[in-house]
């Protein structure tokens, strides 16, 4: 599709080795230090694309175009409980694709917003929440850098006093007391439309379980993803000795239109 | 976006609790039978998305329009060992989005072929091979009703003679001896392309790594993702007693373009 | 030790594959009946433990002298939550050896009663109380044809009205409330003496932290186990498909003298 | 049974948190320095075990008798792959109780003889073996701090030229090349006598569940053993982030005495 090169303002990802990668903007001047010696960025302008270059040790470095979660692991905080892992079941989960219409709040740092803005683009929608100014300011930097503006629409509210989207296909909750925003949420999906919750604690899952079905929704299910690496080497291959043990626990429903339930 | 009404011809699915419910296409004529009593199908033409209708025992069942995984679920055969959470996985880890363009070997069931297609449009195209005539057509069923064939192109041929596909964005190996199709599908990615491969055993696993070093790749890596379920009831919450213990290890690796290493 | 010879009223492991096997006695007249045929028992007095003998349609069946856990995996019931590794990791953690005393309530069906004097053997003793009369009668036979009735004391009394022990090593919890008895067990440990207590919710697990923290308990600490069969051939090992998702959660606590904590 | 007062050449377990705490012998002119304060060791003679004393601080530090792991913890090393986890498990599924003999190879830091030797006391007994004589320097000392001397029987000696133990009722395997020792631990055990063989790799486990079967073992078992600890807090309960992902595979299987299968 594109030709492959290097261009003049390109995220490109440096890479040295799985664990030593980069992720920088090419503009001239700049330089990506490494332990193995540093290159001049304006260098790379006119590779291609999964070739290397050298450091000024002579060590290789080759450039690869980003990945969405590149992206999103470079915007990652300390409290963050959303891993890839978990952002992959809750797309597949709620069927996310070209075309649909989504509501996320809160925004937080805005990882799981260019996740979902990537997967309903060209023609869908994001629109997400966030009570926090701050939190605001840095979700907007994150999906611009991202390239995905166009395809969400930020604000800053709190969702309590009620939001004002309706038909939505997919509803996301990702803050502190989902549970308080159930009845919102159910307010603004289409009908047969899906929720999805995410809470670290077992006791938040059980209130939001709780509302789900007093708002009569259907499908209601919780589950945990668990990731395990595998360390392979011909002859000595094993499960990696380190692992996350817990993020997050992830919660879906569908929106019924009878809520009056026995 | 659509008025959400039930019409003829629609696949429906017919819901009575989470481990009850059904995928029907709406036609004059048919009835789905359960043990809460029967539904004549004609009689949901018209009725909303999200509403229930009663059996003939007086039970309500939803109507809800099926997500993919309704789908992908009802073609599922015995054999099968790609689980709607390494789907996930497998789109998240390849990047897959509207305009994608995949290579897949083998087809199987279509499955997966579904899943990919279903994300990449509508301007992707996954090209997916598989040796097997049988194989061929129950996979062009499958996605004939999932309303995907536009965005696949099917086709019988062992792949072991070459593919001439070039420029794919992502590879993705599904079939009993990987290793010795990672050249072919080098081939057929573009620099800084994405591969993934699946495989049960860890044998499998270790001669694809090897293969993948031997050819240059980079950020391989091998995972196994694990889901559990929560039975989440008030003041009663726990863990599912059973659970999958393992379907397959999911290997990832980019093309560079350099594969002379020492 | 013995002379390996199996005699007349010995409980015999009859094997014949990983989920083939039968705990007989052995005794005249009896027969072992499988699907590949069947054995007269009297015929396999005086033979050598560990050989085989035939079937009537000439299958080989091993001779196994019973391991404690096939004594409690035929007094399984469906109602069982504690599973072997959860007991091994309670014996464990209680540091389980000869010599020690040990409480427990409820003795259920005495399938923990008789793991516990198992390893206190042969100069510890175990106390254990339950409430249900027909719990006492089916604990007692297991205890007996597991042949541990001397260092077990039964007693059918509700725990809530107080117990006598005193000095106790270790307190085991295994019933429905177990955060009601706290108290009872720490008046029965001795200063430093090991509570185990096992619920299979996490409600459960909170009221049972909260109360220890409450009594002044030290080294609290609640964990799960999870154990995942391989399956092992050459060329083509993983894991195995099913697993036990959950069975229970285990929490520890250490006894101590000062219970007014700031 | 015990007075239950700290004596001079106690150890002792000083206690300030869960994962603050001290094994000390307890001799004059010690002092134990924390970050909460110092105490000097001599001044504990005569307290009750279960109490706390004051550091110089006024913090409080708990003085628990130790258990067997907390020995055992002590003597871990960097390479250590045998966790109490997969020693509790090992006991369990090899039935380890008073009176039985056990041989194993190689013995290490000594941790799992300890293990072992606890609970076969007090007139069971456990042969260890070791090639490297600094091994056997290690093992001797944490053996003779857990007290244990007298039921181990530690020896220098390559295990492939063969081992003059007989009537084993247990043969542990703990290194690295396993499967070369199958024959000579079969010779060692009893008909009908359990062996466990203890590998991080999958590979090793491959080589070692052949090995079992060319040599007619029964109840070839492979597992692994996860334990995930639990940060229970009321109100915010959840497994905790960090776990161990992988120690070991544990395979256990018993001696028949025929060896000759089809």
């Amino acid at each position: 599709m594109k030709d492959n090169l290097v261009k003049e303002n390109d995220f490109v990802l440096f890479y040295l080795s799985p664990r030593k990668k980069w992720l920088i903007q090419v503009s001239p001047g700049k330089q990506v230090h490494t332990h193995a010696g540093y290159i001049e960025v304006e260098n790379v302008i006119g590779k291609e694309y999964g070739t290397s270059v050298m450091t000024n040790t002579n060590q290789e470095i080759y450039l690869l175009y980003p990945k969405l979660n590149d992206y999103i692991f470079k915007s990652k905080r300390a409290t963050q409980i959303l891993y890839p892992k978990d952002m992959a079941i809750i797309a597949s989960w709620t069927d996310l694709s070209h075309g649909k219409k989504v509501i996320e709040t809160g925004t937080g740092s805005g990882s799981l917003s260019c996740f979902i803005a990537n997967l309903i683009r060209p023609d869908g929608h994001l629109y997400t929440y966030d009570i926090r100014e701050e939190s605001h300011e840095t979700a907007k930097k994150n999906i611009e850098k991202a390239g995905l503006s166009e395809f969400i629409t930020l604000k800053i509210k709190d969702a309590k006093l009620g939001l004002e989207e309706r038909d939505m296909d997919v509803a996301i909750l990702d803050l502190g007391d989902p549970w308080t925003l159930i009845k919102t949420m159910k307010d603004c999906l289409r009908p047969g439309g899906i929720l999805a919750s995410v809470s670290p604690t077992i006791n938040q899952v059980e209130k939001v379980v709780i509302e789900l079905q007093n708002e009569g929704f259907l499908e209601i299910e919780t589950l945990e993803i668990l990731m395990r690496d595998m360390e392979v080497r011909e002859g000595k291959t094993r499960p990696a000795m380190r692992m996350i043990g817990h993020t997050t626990y992830l919660t879906f429903a569908r929106k019924s239109l009878d809520t009056v339930k026995g």
